[in-house]
């Protein structure tokens, strides 16, 4: 079920492709380009070393979870109260010893399924956000009706490969049951792979179930969920997230194990130091995992922000935060495991330029650091806060050009193009050269959003800003959405299960 | 005059800055960051091989200047009416022999000269753009006031390095004429360093003669000024651009040899193919200069879009670019010359999202590639064709950004922070650690732009998008404008060339 795959294939298909004039969108992307790197190997090691001071001096606390601190003890940990102490090299050697490099993602439509590590990048939309906004309506909390309406966008954008989890919370239902709406929109309006609850350990496990019923009735060991366990940054685990991930890595289900950082609050302001914390927070996680079931998989998180030095708000798309993700991504890939950051991140409050730089700044680094899954890849707004409709549209046209740019330079005789050269007029246009228009109709990425147009015609069609234009999209998608097909029983035992969920406990707040 | 620096005098320069606690905006900005590479030694190969074809077998044209064709009939090329064919490593070979790898370009403030070349990067301001659009005014011819009020603007704005050229052109004086008030804007509104007249050879001469005034009487052999010098591609170069060139290069200035390619016109569709043509074409323009005056300042310059292919309108921002961008500077990293290229660039009309992510995806590629001098690095819109105030302000906070980037991850001991976690318990906040409030000020890049408070305060001042902010700076910026100090004599002496220049003939639309 786990794999390791070579670049060369990838990039000579996916450029065969091409030359074949097929404008083909894989289930997830393919990257030919290697990583950037900005610290060499003297500085990761250091920081290596730095991470174990961390997880053998200071420790990690594992608070309210016993079953935690068994494990650990039997493992060969210091375990003093709640705080774990680990023999040098322990962690690290947990998870390199079993956790697979790369992992197979299954959807309930295998055409879906997207590989999680080794070239490929898996793009999800936005998590977790209370608010909703959009031109129209403005700025609203999210009911289960806009949590909807966002997977059945995400079904039809070809550059999401991926459902998500929370993309918005749906506040209209209770907190204890919320989570059945959710998986079961995941399952019932796409055929996407999608994440499960980390709420409670018995929501997990509700996850789980829902899958397997949506998966014909068995998982038979596959992978079908991903979740998102986020550290009680810094330096501790809480018992909510050590059941879930308990939960999913005993079913052989993945654990995106995530330090939550936001720089100076959750770790030290410095990239270095904040490097050093996430990491030995993702090694500790990461190999509880390992102990509860040895060959779980696992993705090697980061979420890291910087901050306003005015008011202590946190930042986005900032270049400190591009070097933690370049930095982590490097530590990731020396451990061995898939790792996730990153996305189109904004602290702005509108779809506008403030958002989109700051997405883009965030985009490309995570891009070129060769993350292999990315949260909130599309619709982010407001510090995560709020989840853009048209921002969703935005992004996600920018998610495009991410898969040519990762194809890389085609050398091929057609890419070198030397034939147009010697029958091309010198001063003379190339576009009637036969070179151009053997190549014209795939040459360049297609734009959904932007407007190259004059700025007469611009004008005259309404002086339309981007986030306009995205406005119109999508609200024209979801009006021509189609749901994948669905087996009637298997709706109707998701069904039935979710109803019996319900009804066994009251609405709740927490 | 000229200099080859090493990266670490620069990086332990700064960081020592960094570390004493001063927010310093350096004349130009210092890479530590090695430049990415997106081709193997194989494929830049090819480009070169292809490119010597190109100038062998099908050559350039050098049309209307048949002191060009001399100069090349010496140097033992073919030259067969205006089409010039050169012996395979001829162009290269001269350009190796004699062009400095990096060079300063003073200003008359010697504390606003800067390297172009090495590990420097520039950056200089919007070039060309007919019109001028800003919230208050909407689009419209720019004019003289445009002009200064953007080298005034410029002036102020401490990641701007440059004062550019042809900020904007003011369309209110004569075509004959407007490059001296366009070049007295430059030496009378700032001390940055700027850009010389092209568009005649008498022009340029005018350029270098105030310059020689502004500078004391005389330039002392030092490169005062940099240019604009664009082929007419394809593989074409004509006699307003030679005439120039020659100018400049025989009085030791720096020529910016730059093929201006829309992928698809101007070249074949392909990255690869347009790689080769641009070296080609940069190649002989080089080369040229070396003729003129061995020794001249060059500077490889590459302007690259790509199109859509719906309309032929040229796109930015695309991932094609930035593929071009990397090729192009590896390219010119192996001639051994300083590189031109890149921006903030974009086809959007508005200062929207579509602007803010096409020029952050040009942007960042700009820097990662390791460009030397960037020319259109704010202010931007409308494919060149406006520079808007707006964005001026908006991409100049994105320019501040790459300066803390190019600065990299800061290894030192305060930078690995292994204090701070010795004394911070777990899961508390690292707010009021020591460590933290020793770094807090100077930890993260403080945008002028970015609104990072919450969307209760933000909707309570107004709902304001980025370019509703960006327009109060600029316009308080210029509120509070002070002119650089020039000594009144120089003054005189620049205004009475002018008015005799002026007086010398009569006003001309070309």
């Amino acid at each position: 079920m786990n794999e390791r795959r070579g670049r060369s294939g990838g990039r000579a298909a996916r450029q065969a492709a091409r030359r074949a004039g097929r404008q083909e969108v894989a289930s997830y992307l393919r990257r030919t380009l290697p990583p950037v790197e900005v610290l060499d190997e003297e500085g990761l090691l250091q920081i290596e070393q730095n991470a174990e001071i961390i997880l053998s001096e200071v420790g990690i606390a594992f608070q309210g979870y016993p079953r935690a601190l068994d494990l650990w003890r039997e493992a060969g940990a210091d375990v003093d109260g709640e705080l774990v102490r680990f023999p040098p090299g322990l962690c690290r050697s947990l998870v390199t010893a079993t956790a697979p490099s790369s992992f197979v993602q299954h959807a309930r439509n295998t055409e879906r399924s997207v590989l999680i590590g080794g070239d490929a990048t898996v793009f999800a939309p936005n998590y977790g956000s209370p608010f909703v906004t959009d031109l129209d309506k403005g700025r609203r909390y999210a009911t289960l009706e806009d949590f909807e309406n966002t997977v059945k966008l995400t079904y039809g954008l070809p550059h999401l490969h991926h459902s998500g989890g929370t993309v918005c919370e749906p506040v209209d239902i209770a907190v204890n049951k919320r989570h059945l709406d959710m998986v079961y929109s995941h399952l019932r309006y796409s055929d996407k792979p999608f994440m499960g609850s980390v709420t409670a350990p018995e929501r997990a496990a509700d996850s789980i179930e829902l899958a397997r019923i949506a998966f014909g009735g068995s998982l038979e060991g596959r992978t079908a969920l991903v979740n998102l366990i986020n550290a009680s940054s810094p330096l501790r685990w809480d018992a909510t997230m050590l059941g879930s991930a308990e939960v999913y890595a005993s079913h052989n289900q993945a654990c995106v194990i995530s330090p939550f950082i936001l720089a100076g609050a959750m770790s030290p302001v410095t990239v270095a130091g904040l490097a050093a914390q996430a990491l030995a927070e993702a090694l500790s996680g990461m190999a509880f995992c390992q102990l509860v079931r040895p060959g779980a998989p696992v993705v090697f998180g980061t979420f890291a922000s910087s901050m306003s030095m005015a008011t202590g708000a946190p930042t986005f798309g900032t270049p400190e935060g591009a070097l933690a993700t370049y930095v982590m991504a490097a530590l990731a890939r020396r451990v061995g495991v898939p790792f996730r950051s990153g996305g189109q991140l904004t602290a702005s409050k509108a779809p506008d330029a403030q958002a989109a730089y700051e997405s883009a700044a965030t985009l490309l680094p995570t891009m070129m650091a060769g993350v292999h899954f990315v949260l909130h890849a599309a619709g982010w707004l407001e510090g995560g806060l709020a989840l853009s409709f048209e921002k969703l549209i935005l992004d996600h046209d920018q998610l495009g050009m991410m898969d040519v740019y990762a194809n890389g330079v085609d050398m091929s005789p057609n890419g070198q193009a030397m034939d147009a050269f010697a029958t091309n007029p010198h001063g003379e246009h190339f576009l009637g050269n036969g070179h151009t228009l053997a190549n014209f109709e795939n040459a360049f990425y297609r734009s959904s959003v932007a407007d190259n147009n004059s700025f007469e015609q611009w004008r005259d069609e309404g002086s339309l800003t981007a986030a306009q234009r995205a406005n119109a999209i999508w609200k024209q998608r979801l009006d021509e959405y189609e749901a994948p097909p669905l087996d009637d029983a298997v709706d109707e035992e998701m069904l039935a299960y979710i109803g019996r969920r319900k009804a066994e406990e009251p609405d709740a707040i927490v």
